[in-house]
């Protein structure tokens, strides 16, 4: 087949990932124990080296889940006694918040349409809230909360946690994790891996609430945040990992160190900026996301006066698959995912063909 | 390397595994959608195939969990509202029952010591109790409750919700789920898969349940049955599902059920029946269940007179791997897996080496 994906998520693999599946299973890995040092030193690899990319200094744990919508919970059930509070505009900040509500917390929130974005100075926190939910790249609505806004947030609110879904986006966003309490992605994504593992990124300040509220409220039975703590102190998890997950995003991460994460975020901006100009001067297509400061650098979307659906299919005859819109969008907009798997040369290609629509 | 592993999970990989995952990554499904028709079809795929195999009728939908431990956690989310009943003989039996005390939920328990199995006749299930948790096969002890055992105990108490681990034993347990309300198991036992995904059996009783204590209890948020269940009528899963995961569990559920799930059960019987005879007759060697009626058929325990850590280490030079016994009988303990991974030929070639210490 030989397609290009361009779908914001699961995306297009990168292109060394099937070397490195290769190798996962010619020295069998998939067979080894979770409770060897064999494990233990290619938990640690992994964990070191989002370490270092994502530049995370030794009070925040790096722990594996099953998703990165498990973070949502764990989080809730860690840091939230009574009140959340939650940015939301789009799907997926809508979906932490309804998260808050499905576990009998009290979820206040600050809404904006789709497409709009928040400003640190826009933003009043309830007086009782115990945590700030802010979404870094709504994937539905291709919404960046700038990293400098979220920093000022948090510093407007010190008393508070704050949690940064950067799902769709890290490595992209460079948050500073001697103000960040909590944060969390998927490996389908940006590091262009089947789904089936998310990463949580967790403070030593989360770990003591959650030690302090356990004899009050449950924080959850399973991955919850002491037992995950306590067992990656040894590079263990509690229960049986994603072992091929694990060990696929450590080399994934080995490659994007070797690059540098500055140049993998050089060459995000440089694409991104390639796509939003075409499509600011093309008739038929226009930026969703009006405000510059608020467009995602890893989700373009695009309002489109020819039918999505159309657009999708004439592209696929190239051999390159974009996403159609979210929810309400679905039949007018497009969206484009600007991951490092996706070349310049390939996006320059897929610019090319949706120029001749 | 060519290392055929005896141990119980991450265990062998099933010998078709690298052709399914060969024909998975040259077909990029690794970036499909996880909203697309193709998702859809492989998702159908997996659960047909799982529903021929383990004969579960369309009362109870297949759902799947990050790991099989979370099944814990949304069966005790979604049946009971204050009080589980554990039948406890092991490490995993044991976090059932723990996992129910920190959703803070009053948890029974009736314990027996690890190597001793349980009849329905024995068990006295608390009046107030709703949910009775039973371990088919302990990973930890090698014992098995008799399928026909856990089907009295529920007989015995109809009105009570029954779940059944069969983690490390799936698909050999016949259950009839015309009396079981759930059971579950992980990939990386029996399946011969790389770990990172669970298998959730549910029943609509247990959906009915779930709807209604939700507006009294919090039935969870991530995975919470009611949202799995209702993505589960169209194939799909709440959130980003381990799509390689799913495709590869189908593919292998297609090849048990060409070969028969009754031959796959009498094969597992004929190499456990050698296994066992082995240990009875060899001086140095004892099984450590001595109630022959609870002797795992998948997970063999061995009490061993020579320290297992030597037996291990002079088998792995024989390019096979055995576990060791699980917590305090680390030091004294073989566990050998026998899953339908290894064959009559592999078995025999154990049983040799191990005569010849």
């Amino acid at each position: 087949m030989g397609f290009t994906f361009f779908t914001p998520g699961p995306a297009a693999l990168y292109p060394t990932f099937e070397q490195h599946l290769k190798t996962f299973v010619e020295n069998q890995l998939g067979s080894i124990s979770h409770r060897s040092q064999q494990y233990r030193d290619l938990h640690k690899f992994t964990v070191d080296q989002l370490r270092t990319l994502l530049n995370v200094p030794d009070t925040h744990a790096i722990l594996f889940l099953g998703s990165a919508s498990e973070a949502w919970e764990r989080i809730l059930f860690s840091t939230v006694e009574l009140e959340s509070f939650h940015l939301i505009n789009g799907s997926f900040s809508k979906k932490f918040y309804d998260y808050s509500n499905a576990l009998n917390k009290y979820a206040h929130k600050f809404e904006k349409p789709m497409g709009e974005g928040f400003l640190a100075v826009d933003v009043e926190v309830p007086e009782y809230a115990e945590l700030i939910a802010t979404t870094h790249n709504e994937t539905s609505s291709g919404v960046q909360m700038p990293v400098a806004e979220i920093h000022k947030l948090k510093q407007k609110n010190p008393s508070k946690f704050i949690a940064v879904d950067m799902v769709s986006s890290a490595p992209y966003p460079e948050l500073d994790y001697s103000i960040i309490d909590t944060a969390f992605f998927s490996v389908q994504k940006a590091f262009g891996l089947p789904a089936g593992l998310g990463v949580w990124i967790v403070s030593e300040r989360c770990l003591e609430k959650a030690k302090s509220i356990r004899n009050t409220y449950s924080i959850g039975a399973h991955n919850d945040l002491l037992t995950l703590w306590k067992n990656a102190q040894n590079n263990e998890t509690p229960a049986t990992p994603n072992v091929m997950g694990i060990y696929l995003l450590g080399k994934i991460a080995e490659d994007f160190n070797r690059i540098g994460v500055q140049n993998i975020r050089k060459e995000t901006e440089h694409k991104a900026n390639l796509l939003y100009k075409f499509i600011e001067k093309t008739p038929g297509f226009s930026p969703f996301v009006k405000e510059k400061a608020f467009r995602s650098q890893t989700v373009i979307v695009v309002d489109s006066e020819i039918p999505s659906a159309d657009i999708i299919k004439t592209i696929k005859e190239k051999g390159m698959a974009i996403g159609s819109g979210y929810g309400a969008g679905k039949a007018t907009q497009l969206r484009i995912a600007n991951f490092p798997a996706t070349s310049v040369e390939e996006t320059e290609k897929l610019i090319h063909e949706l120029g001749k629509l």
